[in-house]
This record gives structure tokens, sequence and C-alpha cells, in this order.
């Protein structure tokens, strides 16, 4: 008989998460999917997300079969294996969230008519089923491996993977979603004067579609690879040895603990998504009530439980109180980002104030936010890496990224219910349905906007510590000197400048791509209003299809560039004779240091732009049609590629860059 | 009888420098001011000037005896005499170049009604003053505190003096004429529909004040510390010796050999502004052309000087190499960032092309303009970091900053010509002067922004170039160990995230605080045209000395956050025990990449909006008045602060945290 091992809680948890996420599609199919004329609009939606997603694959495939046969000449077959399962699982994830999240759309809005409470549930299970396909995947994926090879540096390949469908899915999906957004706004907002998400916009499903290729499989790709980054690097950490107080630990304490963290994270996750509850008739705080018990419920609920098994297996606290750091500065790095990105306070505020002269003086206002707004995040990740390090050294800032990322099947959950609640939102306007339902449903939105934001962060901030842990990875792997990675060596100097620039060459691209696939839409959207005669008396049907395949190839085109700045420069400096491994170090620390402080920037001031539009919509400052409203407007506008396409994709661009320094190892040594 | 020791070249090229300076300032006191109306403008424009430096005085003498009176204290007594009078006589540079600029606005557009070429020669005259005051004065600075103590350890204390006077001058310069500036525009050329620089807005004397208060002092001063700075910097690095190719050179010799370079790069700039000189009826091309020879022909000169210099004295090639890679470096970011500003390059096209779908894409396309802009700069620093390093070690890279710097007399003249022509066209259009000399008027003006554009981008490498190597000072000082400055080393990540940080939080300040100042210039502009009858008939004038004490006062309020934060954090941080010296060098580290980055793509996103709406007032895309336009002029007014405020400020916050640190190492070991 096999006796029990501590190391078997992580695929158990990985198998109970799936088992759990087929529980909760089973519940939500079993909903009503409302009247025929929902039912085709959620269908359309479907359809247009299958077929970006299809072609994604595409693009994918190319790239993953490339990438492995390099991988299995350059490093080995057992890397090469982990690597596609690691494109396989994340490609995975995506796609049932994704279906998921279409199916569950026109669901919420229909179960929004019979109450709130019960709309919150399908739209927030919806949420769950994303949160637990990432984290079940993510656990089995990376203990599946260790179980057949052992050693951690194999599993990099599998993170690595991870990191390339990240790639493809943040900045592709990033790119689709706004250019059809900012397309549909430009025309339909501002020229043609509908209002959002009206069916007679033809890219108004391209627009929906884009909230769920963009914020649904994109941020789960993204948070796929935190999760499974930050266990992989406290693994090859820990594999390397680790001492507190002088004392060595067991190595294969120290490796299989992450794993164990992580499961143990699942379980208290599961038991927190029973705490979002609401009665009949609740209001925008109840429901924000709901979904914060279940965000801190979990993380409490870890905290205790991680106390009980770091002391009954490894014996040092220490390893919990890194944890805990993680932990602590996830939560106020999400705190801080509602923060400022919520109406109730002076920085969204303030923004709307200073609408009042005009577009240039919200631009202005928005951006010295979102400037701002980088102060407490930085304190909290620098107070946690030192904190975490002060403990257990290199190893602590790992556990603290793990920690931070431990119950992240809950906080994905809460944040999948967003573009879950938004789409939701759309239906139920596109669809005529009544008065009542409308209001439910915009509040549902309403609340699942505040979700986004603080998820935004937390994704940054995770993304940040996650890098932290893989660059710590890579420094102890590739075996350099202290004094070579000093601040005073040219090399290391030249590699922070090229690191920082990186990020905001990215940055520029992404915005770029946005820019030029918007101009796309705009034109189609011109062209079918001049063209099709009817649309605006609601007569004909505008050809929806024809925007999606619009965005979507624009999306796939303008992603290359962008995307082999993150994949080949790493490899590329750590090559160079002039620069080399130690470059390579200076530059992922100056990309992690800069593109923290611009994710955060971009994402902060994009979601305070668009609540100081809502803010002025609620009727304040002259209200809709008055000249501070259409100011206001241009900030949101401007703030949509800042806080969706070009914050989010610095997230991936930091972290695959540290892990293909990572796995790219052999080659420079 | 004295024997003529190589030294005394420093302050004979000082004395030369202000010598020279004097002659011009002759010559062009004996021009004709123009006609009384153009007199009366001038002087109002002077009077402003006067009254808002005359209060910055105040402040500055408050804070300049209190610091005194702690390095007194902390340091010792020499050093606070040198901070003193370093602090004096860059506020004596400064005021010298605002004088003669505001006496030359009138004199160049009188000059250019007898023709161009005599306008240009008046302008550039006036321009070569403030570049001769800075370096004539720098230069005798740093000479004379080398006779007396022969430490270069004190003459830093001369540095941090240009330093805390570049704080003000650039901060409160920058706010306060981006305050009028934007106020000025967003009544004046938005509600009221009257052109730029009309004498009917009260505020169009505090704008033109601005120009001279913020691009003539602020810039004065800016670079007056980026001089003095990289000299200093190579004399402390060197006073602990250097060594090539395993042999030690003299000490002497290479401490005194950056002051020689200076000397020698202050002939071939007097040599080099004769160079300056056109024919009757020049264009625009030809006009830059002569500007350029000037710029170019000093560099040249410089480079073949420097080889005998060099070559005579030290006897070291390896030496030279250093300097010409930063004289280089200077250029290469100077040219890129006229690539990226200017009209007839594809980025600022792209951006008025843009304009066409609205304002929002226009930001975000001007956004993505500017970050893309860092791409060669930081390659030219990296180079150049990585070369002379090469060749000297810590020493080479202050000596590139110094190489970069070394032709300063020249560079700021051609850059100080700007504002004062831009005054001269508004002076030309106020006093309703013939169509044929407004003609001549603008096209100075037009060939002024460019220098100004490229010396801007040269003021930002510059102060990279000089914040480096005062870092590199300061660890040589502080004597940390290579291994504890290890970017793998905790309190040098923390200190990596706080200086990156600090960076977007002074950004943030000085863009609120030029909001702040723009809304209350907005009021009181709406207040004249309310209360004052007969000002859009021309029948009563303004009352511009109102809208200038506003400026005034809004720039000298807000100026004091932002300044407390460059001063106190390097000293916080480096006595905070949990972070300390080390996390001090990852803080300025953190910050000169940072900020080097963010004002590389502030400036030059600015001008480059700056100059997309030009383009489309040439005519294209619809030209004044069209919809493209009004979004063009949105982009134009967000650049202002980005580009005259925040962007500029960071490269004071730089170089006076760097030198903050090395003057306080005696209190952190």
């Amino acid at each position: 008989m096999v006796e029990f091992e501590p190391v078997m809680l992580a695929p158990i948890a990985g198998a109970l998460a799936l088992a759990f996420a087929g529980y909760l599609t089973f519940k939500i199919l079993r909903q009503s999917p409302g009247t025929p004329q929902m039912r085709e609009l959620s269908g359309t939606i479907y359809r247009g997300a299958m077929i970006f997603l299809n072609k994604e694959y595409l693009v994918m495939v190319v790239y993953a079969v490339i990438v492995a046969i390099i991988l299995a000449l350059v490093v080995n077959y057992q890397t090469a294996t982990a690597f596609t399962v690691g494109a396989f699982f994340s490609a995975l994830a995506g796609n049932v969230g994704v279906r998921v999240a279409t199916k569950s759309n026109a669901r919420t809005a229909a179960a929004a008519k019979r109450s709130i409470g019960r709309g919150l549930m399908v739209g927030f299970s919806s949420g769950a089923v994303m949160g637990m396909c990432v984290v079940g995947l993510g656990i089995l994926g990376v203990s599946i491996f260790y179980y057949l090879f052992g050693d951690p540096q194999i599993i990099v390949g599998f993170g690595f993977g991870a990191s390339s469908i990240a790639l493809f899915a943040r900045v592709g999906g990033g790119i689709y979603t706004k250019s059809a957004d900012m397309g549909a706004d430009l025309v339909g907002k501002i020229e043609a004067r509908i209002p959002e998400d009206d069916p007679r916009n033809p890219a108004v499903i391209a627009d929906n579609v884009g909230d769920n290729v963009g914020d649904v499989a994109g941020m789960g790709a993204d948070l796929f690879e935190s999760y499974v980054g930050s266990i992989i690097a406290a693994m090859v950490i820990g594999f390397t040895g680790v001492t507190i107080g002088g004392v060595a630990l067991g190595q294969t304490d120290v490796v299989v603990l992450p794993m164990l963290l992580a499961a143990t994270g699942i379980f208290c996750s599961i038991v927190a998504t029973f705490f979002v509850r609401v009665g009949k008739g609740a209001g925008i705080k109840t429901l924000h009530a709901a979904l914060n018990k279940g965000v801190f419920g979990s993380a409490i609920l870890m905290a205790i439980a991680s106390f009980f098994l770091i002391w009954y297996t490894v014996g040092y606290l220490e390893i919990f109180y890194a944890m805990l750091a993680g932990l602590i500065a996830g939560i106020v790095i999400g705190l801080s980002a509602e923060y400022y990105t919520e109406n109730r306070f002076s920085p969204v505020q303030s923004i709307a104030y200073s609408s009042q002269t005009g577009p240039a003086t919200n631009i202005i206002s928005g951006f010295s936010v979102g400037m701002i707004s980088t102060l407490v995040p930085i304190i909290a990740i620098g107070a946690a890496i030192l904190l975490a390090h002060h403990f257990v050294g290199l190893y602590g800032i790992a556990i603290a990224a793990v920690g931070m990322l431990s119950t992240l099947g809950m906080t994905l959950a809460a944040d999948t219910y967003g573009p879950v609640a938004d789409n939701a939102a759309g239906i139920a306007e596109m669809s005529g349905m009544g008065q009542t339902v409308r209001k439910r449903a915009e509040r549902l939105d309403a609340v699942g906007n505040t979700t986004a934001a603080i998820g935004k962060g937390f994704a940054i901030g995770s993304a940040a510590l996650t890098a932290l842990a893989l660059f710590a990875a890579y420094i102890q792997r590739v075996g350099i000197t202290p004094e070579k990675l000093s601040i005073t060596n040219p090399p290391v100097i030249a590699g922070l400048f090229i690191g920082g620039m990186l990020t905001f060459l990215f940055c520029a691209l992404t915005m770029r791509a946005v820019g030029r696939g918007a101009s796309l839409v705009v034109s189609e959207v011109r062209r079918q209003f001049r063209t099709i005669p009817g649309i605006m008396e609601r007569k004909a049907k505008p050809d929806y299809d024809k925007c999606i395949s619009i965005s979507t190839s624009a999306a796939l085109r303008n992603m290359a560039p962008p995307a082999a700045l993150a994949i080949v420069t790493p490899i590329a400096v750590g090559l160079i004779p002039f620069l080399g491994p130690e470059a390579l170090g200076g530059m992922l620390a100056g990309a992690i240091v800069t593109g923290l402080l611009l994710a955060i920037t971009l994402a902060n001031a994009g979601g305070a732009w668009d609540n100081a539009k809502k803010y002025i919509e609620e009727g304040r400052l002259g209200g809709k049609g008055s000249e501070t409203h259409a100011a206001s407007v241009i900030g949101d506008t401007v703030g949509d590629p800042f806080k969706d396409t070009s914050g989010p994709s610095l997230n991936i661009l930091i972290k695959l860059m540290s892990m293909a320094a990572l796995l790219f190892v052999p080659l420079f040594i």
C-alpha cells in the first residue's frame, strides 16, 4: 500500500478544484438562458470569442512547435515536454473560462430578473469556474512534472509554456478588446451619438467579445503564469538549499512546501466561495461586501491554515512570516487600487472636477493620479521583499509571491465576475429588458468594475513579486558572484537602462497596435453606417462579424513585434559579448522596477478616468451631455489601452523575460 | 615669478567667458529697442520676470541660510561656504541671462525689421551671454575652491549650492511658465477664441515672462548644475586614484584634467559662436544650418583640441576615448530628439494624422511616440557608459559627462536663443509690426523651437550622465563593497523601487502644481473678461500684473512639496536602519534609470504634440479651425507641463539626489 505523503495533497487539491469547476459549470448551464433575443446575443458573443481564440491558437501552435523543438535541442526533451504541456494547460484554462463566461452572461441577466442575489450567484460562479480551472490545472501540472522528474529546473519549461500563452492571450486579447472598444466608441458614442452597448453599432458585439478574450482569457492566462511561476521559482531556489539561522532545511521539504501552500490555498478558496451570498434587493454596498467576504475570508483562512501547515511540515515559522508578508502586500495593493479608482474617493473626484476646464486638464489630472498611485504599492512590495528576505533569504521572496497568489482561486473568481457582469448588463440593455432588470444588471456591473480594478492591482503586484522570485532563481542558477551584479558594474547599469527602456518600448508598441486596430474598426463602422441603409432606424442589422474579424486580424498581426521583443531580448542580451549574464540580471531588475511603476500608473490612471466619467454621468458637474462630460469621455478613451492593453501586458513582459532568462541559463554558462 | 601651471587655464577661461559675455551684452544694448510700443511690451515682460525672480530669491535665501548652517554643523564650514557661493553663482548666471534675454526680445524683433540675419545675430548673442555666464561662473567657482582647499569633496558643496538653485529655478520656473501658458490658452484660445500672443489676453504677458523664467533661468540653472556636477564628480573620483592598464596616474593630473577639459571647451565655444552667421533673406533651413554650424563646429574643435590636451598632460589616450564617447552620445541624443519632435519626420506626422479621429487618439499616439523615443538615447548612453568604463573605469564615466558638457557655452547659446526668438515673435505680433517682419520673426521662432527641443534632449542626456558620475563618486566615497551593492541584495532592490517611484511621484506633484496654477489663472482671466469692459474691443487694457502675481505665488507655493521630496528622501533613506547607504545607492540608480526614461518620454511627447499642431496649422489635414486642429490643440496643451515642467524637473531630481548623497556621505559612515 502506498503511504500517504503530504506532497500528494497537491494533485488532490488540483483535482478537487477541477471537480468543483465542473460542478459549478453544471449549475450554471441549468439556469435559464433567457429570451430568444438574449440567447441570440449571447450566442453571437460566444461565436465571436471562439473565432478569435481559434485563430489565436493557430498562431500559438506554430509558435509552440518551434519553441518546443528549440528547447529539445538546446536544453532537453523533458523541458520541451513540460513547455508543451504548460502551454496547453494555460490555453485550456483560458478556453474553458471564456466558454463558461460567454454561456453565463445571458444567464446572469436572466437570473437578475428573478433577484439580484441570483444574478450575483450566476456571475460569480462563472468567475469561480475560471479561478478553479487556473489553480487546478496549474498545481496539477507542476505536481505531475515534479513526480515525473523531481527536478524543478525542468518544471521551468512548464512555466515558460504558460508564459508564452499568457503573452499571446494578454497582448493579443488586449489589442483586440481595445481596438473594438475604442472603434465602437469613437464612431458610435462620439460621431453618431448613440449610447454604449447600442445594438445599432456594428462594433458592439466585437466589444463584448473583447471583454471575454481580454478580461477573461487574458487575465486568466496572466495569473496562471504568475501562479505557476511563483511556485516554480520557490522550488528552484529551494532545490539549491535554504538555511534559516545557520541551519540547513531539508531539501525535499523546501521544494515541496510551495506546492503544499498552493494546495492549502485551493481548499481555502473553495470554502470561501460559499461566503459570497446576498439576499434579495441588495444594493451595491451589500454586493460589494459579499465579494469582499469571499476575498478576505479566503485570505484569513489561508493565514490560519498555512500557519499549521508550516509548523507541522518544515517547523520554521520564519517561512510563515514570509508568506504572510506576501499575502498582506497583495491585499494592500488591491485596496490601494480601489482607493485610486473609485468614485467615492478624492482622486477620481479631482479628475472629474478638472474636466471642467476641458480634456487637457482631465488628461493631466488623470495621469498624475496614476503616477501618485505608485506610492503605496511600492512601499508594500518593498516591505514584503525586505521582510521576506530578512526571515528566509531569497527563498523568502519566492514564498511571499506564493503567499500572495495562494488564494488565487478566489481572487480570480471575484475578478472574472467583472467582465461577465459587464456582458450581462450589455445584453440586458441590447435585448430591451425592463427598467428594473437593467438597473439590477447595472448594479452588478458597477460592483464588477470595482473587483476588476482591484484584480488588476493584484495581478500587477503578483506579477512583480513573481518576476522577482524568478529573477532570484535565475541569479542562483546562473551562479554570478554578487560583486559582478553590483550596480556600479557597467554591464549591470547598461542592463538596468535597457530593461527600463524595454518596458517603455513595449508599452508604446501595444498602444500603437490598439490605435491601428481601432482606426480599422472606425473605418468599418463608418462604412456600414454609410452603405447599409436602415441601421439607424433599427430596420437593418449591422454586420457584426465583419468587425469581429477585423479586430481579430488586427490583434494577431500587431502582437508579433512586442512578442518578439519579449522573447528575443533576454536571450540576446545574455549572449552579446559586452553585456552577458550580468547585464541580463540588470535588465531583469530594470524591467521589473520600471514595468511595475508603469503598469500601476497605466492601470490606475485608466480606472480613474473611467470612473471620473461615471461620476459625472451620475448627474454631477453638469451630467451627461455637458462639455465636462465630453472632456471626461476623452480621458476614458485614452485610458482604455492604458488599463486594458499596455498596462496588463507589462505583467507578462516582466515575467516572461525572467522565465526566459531562467530557462536559457544553460546557454549563458 | 609665478610659473605658469596648466591648471591656471581654468580661471583664465572663466574670466574670458565672462568678458565675452560682457562684450556681447554691450553689443546687444547698442541695438535699437524698437518702437515705444515694443519697448513698453518688453519692459512689462522684464518687470514681470524681475518680480518673479525677486520673490523666488527670497525663498532661496531662507533655504540657503538654513542649509548652510546645517552644512557648517554636520560637515564643515568650508563646504558651507562653497555651498553658498555655488548657490549665489547659479542665481547670478540665471539673473544675468534673464535680464539680457528680456532686453533682447524687442531688439531681436527690431533687428529682424532690417534683415533676418541681424535678427538671428541679436537673438543668438543673447543666448550666448547666458551660455558664457554659465560656463564662466561654473569653472571660476570650481577652480577657485580647488585653489583654496585642494580637496574635491569640499567643492561638492559648490555643486550642491548650484543644485539647490536649479531645483527652485527649474521646478518653480516650470510651474510658473506652464500655469501662465495653459491659463492663457485655456481661456484665450479655447473659450474666447482669440489667437496666441493676443494683447487682449490678460495672461499673455505672464506667458511671455514664463518663457524667460522657465526656459532661460530654469534651463540655465539646470545646465549650470550639470556642468559643475560633472566636473566635480570627475575630480572626486580622480582624487581617490585612477589606474589605466595597471599603471596609477598622477593624482593631481587626473583631478585637474576635468577643469582643463572644461576650459578647452570654453575656448572652442567662443570660437564657434563666430560660425553662426547668415545672409539676408535666409530661410528656416539656412538659419538652422547656421546654428548647427556653431554646435557641431564647437564639438569638432573640442574633439581636436582635447586630443592634444590629453596627449600632452596625462598622456593616456584612453581618457580621450572616454571623453569622445560622451561628446558623441550628447550629439546623438540631441539629433534623436530632433527626429522625434520635428514636422519633417514621420513621428510628428503620425500624431497629426491620428488627430483626425479626435483628441483621444492624438493623446495615445503622442504618448507612444514619446515612449518609443527612449530607444536611441538609452542605447547612446548605455554605449557611452560601457565604452568609457572599458577605457578608464568609473573615472571614464565622469569624463564622458565632462566631454558631453564641455561645449555647453555653445549648446546653451543655441538653446537660450529659442525663448528669446519666441518672445520676439510675440512682441512682433502684439505691437502690430508689418506682415514681413512678423513672418521673419516667426521663422526665427520656428528655428528656436527646434534648437530648444534639441537642447532639451541634451539637457536630459547630460543630466543622466552627470547623475551617474555623481552616483559613482558617492559609491567610491561611501566605500560600500560591491557585493553589498548587488541587485540581489534586498535593500538595493527596495532602493531601486523607491528611486523609480520617486521620479513618478515627483512628476505627478509638478504636473498637479501646474494644473492648480493654471486653474487660478483661468479664473482670473475669466474675471477680467467679465469685469473689465472694453477688453475685447481693445478699448481697455487688461491687468497683466495680476496674472503675473498669481502665477508667481502659485509657483512658489507649489514648489515646496516636490523640493522637499528631492532633498529629504536621499538623506532619510541613507539613515533608516533597514535601508541605509546601500539602499541609497539602489535608490539613486533606480531614480536615474526611470527618471531618464520618463524625462525623454515627456520632453519628446510634448515637443511632438506641439509640432503636430503646427503641422496642421500650416494648412494640412483641414488646417486651423478644423476638428482635427482642435484635437491637436488638446495634445499640445497636455504636452505643455510634460515638456516644460515635469520632464525638465526630473533632470534636477536625479542630479540633486545624487549630489545630496555624495555631500552627506559623512552622515552614513
